[in-house]
């Protein structure tokens, strides 16, 4: 590290960049007129675009006043190095499916990378609930209106108990369409559309596991802090730690994990 | 009609009943403390189902108090007839698997149907969101605590720029499943796992379609009034005008409800 690292300054920096995100976002969420201008052709209106773009502008021109010497990695504009070798990974608006349906399950995801790769601090924040997940060395909390708790996953030890979730199964190749359907039949409830709002109900206690492909760094990177300091365990598909993209498992225990690991294993890249 | 209808007298009554299932709900939405119960055994604790009898419970208390003469039929304890001919139709927690994945997706649902068996109120009421949709003679409306808004459905026209939802389509029967897999080809996003919260936002203009089967009267009841209140369709498989039960198909406008008919006839019941 080429710095001193002070959570407190950066939790509220992070709170500051999630709020100017939202500030952006809203006027585009539910705005209803998606519909009747897109019509006008494919360079027509697009709402998530827009506040996509517009909560990573919002982002990036905090943290050039506040942070000029670390990188940005944004899913809007590209990634750039700064010199602290500290990077920021901004995800504007993950689940933009669900933004598009008017949902309250997208999430505004921010972390910070430290010069190893490890993500520091993660933030899923989801302002329409009013609720904002944070991980950081001290932990993981759930900041709400209310005030602030503690994350911690549920002490779910057994698949067949567990309540499971994927973004969209129909995007897995069919050797990991085989695995989730095996996990499917063998847990009790199941959930899909979650994008990262389902790490953080992982983090919430209220959903046992949670695994995924195709991701990229900006949609994990903020997931991994919030899932370990609630008690949770992030590993690949192949029982490694996670990486920051492609396939990720996590799990509110090793037990449930391990049972997982068994169909999860045979389609790991 | 056995007696005057009075709209506003029975709307504030709807909502005296949604706020008394909230006050007994609440304990045990994200309670936490539910895995560890369960190992007791099958008799252990079961949130959704205390949750839903409790609110069951406070609704049945005020409305034999309000309105003696009216009949109930609610998910938990089973249906009476009363002199009126006026029923009420209540399902405490649509979506029990939302939430027991701590999701803010399930709805409280709450009908008043006409001795000709048709829904004259709907409410499909979200308190974690601070949302309630209401469908009445007068119109379908938002109510939150920033105030009360018109519900329009979205002016879509074409199936293959739609946003549709189902909430399992692993419950369908082969057939369904090949005409659900139809439309999930043809229309632009498909979302999962909504439960009555579908009918909601397609009311609210940000989903186009939502098509489902297996459901019971008090699934359907609540969802009639709000959207057709908003401007949209409310059919079953056939064409035919919605049933309180059994296949549905609500759309935002002929058009996409005619296209999406092409694929749910060949398996209507």
């Amino acid at each position: 590290m080429t710095r001193a690292f002070n959570e407190d300054d950066t939790l509220a920096l992070t709170r500051r960049l999630a709020d100017a995100a939202w500030t952006a976002i809203r006027p585009h969420f539910r705005c209803g007129v998606e519909t009747e201008n897109k019509k006008v052709g494919t360079a027509g209106y697009d709402p998530v675009t827009l506040a996509d773009k517009a909560a990573e502008d919002a982002i990036r021109t905090i943290l050039k006043q506040e942070r000029p010497e670390d990188g940005i990695d944004g899913e809007e504009y590209g990634a750039h190095e700064g010199p602290s070798g500290w990077q920021w990974l901004i995800d504007p608006i993950d689940g933009t499916r669900a933004f598009l349906a008017g949902l309250p399950v997208w999430t505004t995801l921010i972390a910070l990378v430290d010069p190893d790769g490890h993500p520091v601090i993660g933030m899923i924040d989801q302002p329409v609930l009013g609720e904002r997940y944070v991980g950081a060395p001290s932990g993981a909390f759930l900041e709400t209106a209310g005030g602030r708790e503690a994350l911690k996953v549920s002490d779910c030890q057994d698949l067949r108990e567990a309540i499971i979730a994927t973004t969209d199964p129909f995007i897995m190749t069919p050797a990991e369409q085989g695995a989730w359907t095996h996990l499917r039949h063998t847990a009790r409830i199941t959930r899909y559309g979650l994008d990262a709002y389902g790490y953080a109900r992982l983090a919430g206690g209220t959903i046992d596991l949670v695994c995924e492909t195709g991701l990229q760094a900006h949609d994990v990177a903020a997931l991994i802090p919030v899932v370990r300091g609630a008690g949770g365990v992030a590993r690949d598909w192949r029982g490694n730690e996670a990486k920051l993209g492609s396939q990720i498992a996590c799990a509110a225990s090793e037990a449930v994990f391990e049972q997982a690991l068994i169909s999860l294993r045979r389609s790991a890249i």
